[in-house]
């Protein structure tokens, strides 16, 4: 059993935080599929797709690694380079165990989506869920 | 077809790893799934997935590199931000291929769990089979 | 529904890259599945398995990046440890959805395999597809 659904958003600009905890829950439950497994994939090469705890200190503390990690400098490809960096580094994707219908992930497990371009940018995550009913 | 189990374990402190290979092999190998997916999904916020040789000066390095990358400093969020900050660059998730009943990873692929908390910590690794019989 | 199959191919050394999208896509198609997760996954600990546009300099960039976070020096492992530990933090493994039986990822996404360790290798990638006709 099957089942997919996109999630649409539009995000401000580089290191926008969107936190999809609720959207991909409502998603899994939606799906009937009481064990399995959900994937939630970022259509595009400059975001990240984050899981961990929603706190805006460490999310700042993220977002300095992130800087030191792939500075913001001159690079060979042109303009969003450090994006595309970043995002290679972080992955753009999760896969959550499903169990009992939902989603079996930890308290402080939040599924966030990281805006890694240099704008603002309309975003598709493909959230998939294969299992059994 | 669909097969869930819980491995738990208790680990030592920041940057202890405990080689679950076997027990993976063993859930794939109970299941009776012959061929399908396998993920191994580590249900916390401050611990890593790691797949690679199990080798103690490799993990030396590792440990190593993970304290360049992410250093115990003085972070926004209290007490264990770089636990999560390096769960976030690690991840805490891995997939593997199962084929003829079995894992189909290489000699040097084993399946760790790396502690990043700053203390010892019960640990939930949930490992879920999707495929055929 | 399960599709198998392995991607064979030979690497010319440190940092070579071959860009395996039409194959993937190619896997894919032929298995019939109309909707599901597939699994491209690189059987072996000194390599990477990249989801990023495929464009030279960009390339150039991530080298250099991948040089700088983990440098060639002296580790612990010998000889090759440098391609274990940029394998640990790029990761071997990507999920993608598929879709109308097509892979569905943006146009920006190529799946590209990554060599590194130090000297030309035989590579296998896993190519799982599980899901529905």
């Amino acid at each position: 059993m099957i089942h997919e659904e996109v999630i649409r958003m539009k995000t401000k600009g580089e290191l926008d935080v969107i936190d999809i905890t609720e959207d991909v829950k409502r998603v899994v439950e939606e799906s009937g599929i009481k064990r399995g497994i959900c994937l939630v994939f970022g259509k595009g090469s400059t975001l990240g797709i984050i899981l961990n705890e929603n706190d805006t200190m460490l999310l700042d503390d993220l977002k300095e690694l992130i800087k030191e990690l792939v500075p913001h400098k001159e690079y060979n490809h042109p303009v969003n380079a450090r994006s595309h960096l970043r995002s290679i580094l972080l992955r753009n994707q999760v896969s959550l165990p499903v169990k009992n219908g939902r989603l079996e992930i930890g308290t402080w497990q939040q599924v966030m989506v990281l805006e890694l371009d240099t704008r603002p940018r309309e975003r598709e995550i493909i959230v998939t869920v294969v299992g059994e009913s």
